[in-house]
């Protein structure tokens, strides 16, 4: 394990590290002590029916789901609903490469072991009901990685959910975005300080985690966002200060490692494997009452692919979010991105 | 100076080297002698009023014009214009930072100085003139970088081109645009073998350049030009040997620092340069009958960004190409592409 200040209770506020014990891996490999990092938010009632799992995407924790999407203003409201955010595998703050130490020093900097999406769901799916009782949920929301999360969670466990939300991401991760994730990881990659991933502080990969913000910014945002100066209402004064103070600040303070086990994982996202390949078969396996929700600027999880992934669950919505800077919306950037995922998870969470 | 083998006779087929002189540029600095690199098809008649000048795109020399554009099942028909195809400065054939010797020996490698889309138009209109005694075209016409020099004629030079056709490029370089060219240098100019400029072969930055290619694979065509594989009916079994076989090949033939000084230009083209950055105006001054054509898929070029610019442009049309392959459907993966673009250039030259 390495240090690194910005996985802290300082700047990820409160959460819990739980263990769920040892996690034998669909790759192969184990993770000996599979320490989650959970937020929760709000109270779980006494027929344990109300509880929403919000899961994370690359680079993300919980934070921005506590700082943007929850809160009594907004669907998932605390005031109603028993709200879990799980860290994702590799993000940081749940078992990660750099920080694994102690019985999971073996598998620490480069000796961490291929994590899958489905590797998360159960883990996630254990910790729910090993350490909160929770048999079923009333929903599962992610965004990007959070709907990959949420459309296995939909393919592999149908019982245990009654609605799902796939936020600007898909259920089979596209050739596109296969390259694209190429792309970030050669960025990190190829910076001499990476070391085969073996630096002693992310600090020596500046460089490269620079160039992987930059190629986030041409990807992530939309045509649209640049030409419009979309930065300026979020207190920048130029494209360059934008780049450097959001954008670099945001990733230059992450790990190399852990991005790119988020990264390997997503690149392979796929819940067609639990069916021989058959996506159709998959999706069509899907109980839950389900809203796929892609954002209509998005460059690399276009509405189309939705779209035709969302055609294939039964009884399935489409819910298209209209916001300028694509992608990278998840964040929040805009009033009116919140309001349309307020709305839609509203509709979503008033069905039966 | 540094050999490189691709730009060559052997690859590049016929064509002249020819001198327009000394060269003052517009950043300050000058070419001694301005040598560009020329190819000509079909006979100029004698009211010299059947001359075309094609431009080239960043990476692109006249060869893809020869060999997909230009021919007498075309509208560039050979029999019955005289089509001048000029290599842009630093593409490698024309004087480049690679090439760059004799009476240019101190504007070398990292020496060579910076060039706009304006020097280029400048250079372009001084051959024609001197060399062949053109002067007014017919058409000017490019893609991509070429439609930058294509608009930076029309506005330059108004009196000087009858017709233009700008394909899948701007009269004013967008912000999108300039951060994606960013990450396309910053790929090259990380790679240790580029050594600040001064390598002493292109294969020293191999890495470089194959993360670079990597790059235009997902910038340069589209999400769905991937996920139907469009690059099976090219010949390639996987997305893997296209991305080696293609992508990696064609740009690793390369010279990095004909690829910067290119990047450069391209990331600065700006019509608006000439009327105090005021576009509208800038636009207004062209008489030429203009077609604009965005392909519908490009991801940096896109359709609405060409559109708006169009509508600034007196008398002019939008003609979109519809093409799986977005920006780099350039190359004419597919046969629909020529044959829009040769719709579309045939309705153009049929105009008085």
């Amino acid at each position: 394990m390495i240090e690194n200040a910005y996985y802290s209770h300082d700047t990820h506020g409160d959460y819990d590290l739980i263990s769920i014990g040892s996690l034998d891996l669909e790759e192969g490999g184990t993770i000996p002590d599979c320490l989650l990092a959970v937020a929760t938010f709000g109270e779980l009632n006494a027929d344990k029916d109300n509880a929403i799992l919000v899961t994370t995407w690359y680079s993300g924790t919980h934070q921005i789901f506590r700082d943007v999407y929850i809160g009594p203003e907004h669907a998932l409201d605390p005031t109603q609903y028993f709200i879990v955010c799980v860290d994702q595998i590799g993000n940081g703050l749940s078992v990660s490469p750099h920080n694994a130490d102690g019985a999971n020093a073996s598998i620490s900097m480069s000796a961490f072991p291929k994590v899958r999406i489905g590797d998360d769901v159960v883990a996630q799916e254990r910790l729910l009901r090993e350490h909160f009782g929770i048999e079923q949920l009333a929903l599962v929301v992610g965004g990007s990685m959070g709907a990959q999360q949420t459309y296995e969670w939909a393919v592999r466990f149908p019982d245990k959910l009654l609605r799902a939300a796939a936020i600007a991401g898909t259920a089979k991760n596209t050739p596109h975005d296969f390259l694209f994730t190429d792309t970030l990881n050669e960025a990190i990659q190829s910076d001499p300080g990476w070391n085969g991933g073996e630096y002693a502080s992310n600090t020596d990969v500046a460089a490269g985690l620079a160039r992987h913000a930059k190629i986030w910014s041409v990807v992530g945002y939309s045509t649209e966002f640049w030409k419009t100066e979309a930065w300026r209402p979020l207190g920048f004064d130029s494209m360059e200060s934008f780049q450097t103070g959001f954008m670099e600040a945001y990733f230059g303070a992450m790990d190399p490692n852990d991005l790119l086990a988020q990264a390997w994982k997503w690149q392979r996202g796929d819940v067609s494997r639990h069916t021989d390949g058959d996506l159709t078969k998959a999706l069509g396996r899907i109980t839950a009452t389900m809203f796929v929700m892609p954002i209509d600027e998005d460059m690399f999880f276009p509405v189309r692919d939705c779209a035709a992934e969302q055609a294939l669950v039964p009884g399935s919505e489409l819910r298209v979010i209209a916001n300028v800077s694509g992608h990278l919306g998840l964040f929040g950037l805009q009033p009116e991105y919140m309001a349309q995922v307020d709305k839609h998870l509203k509709d979503l969470l008033a069905t039966q």
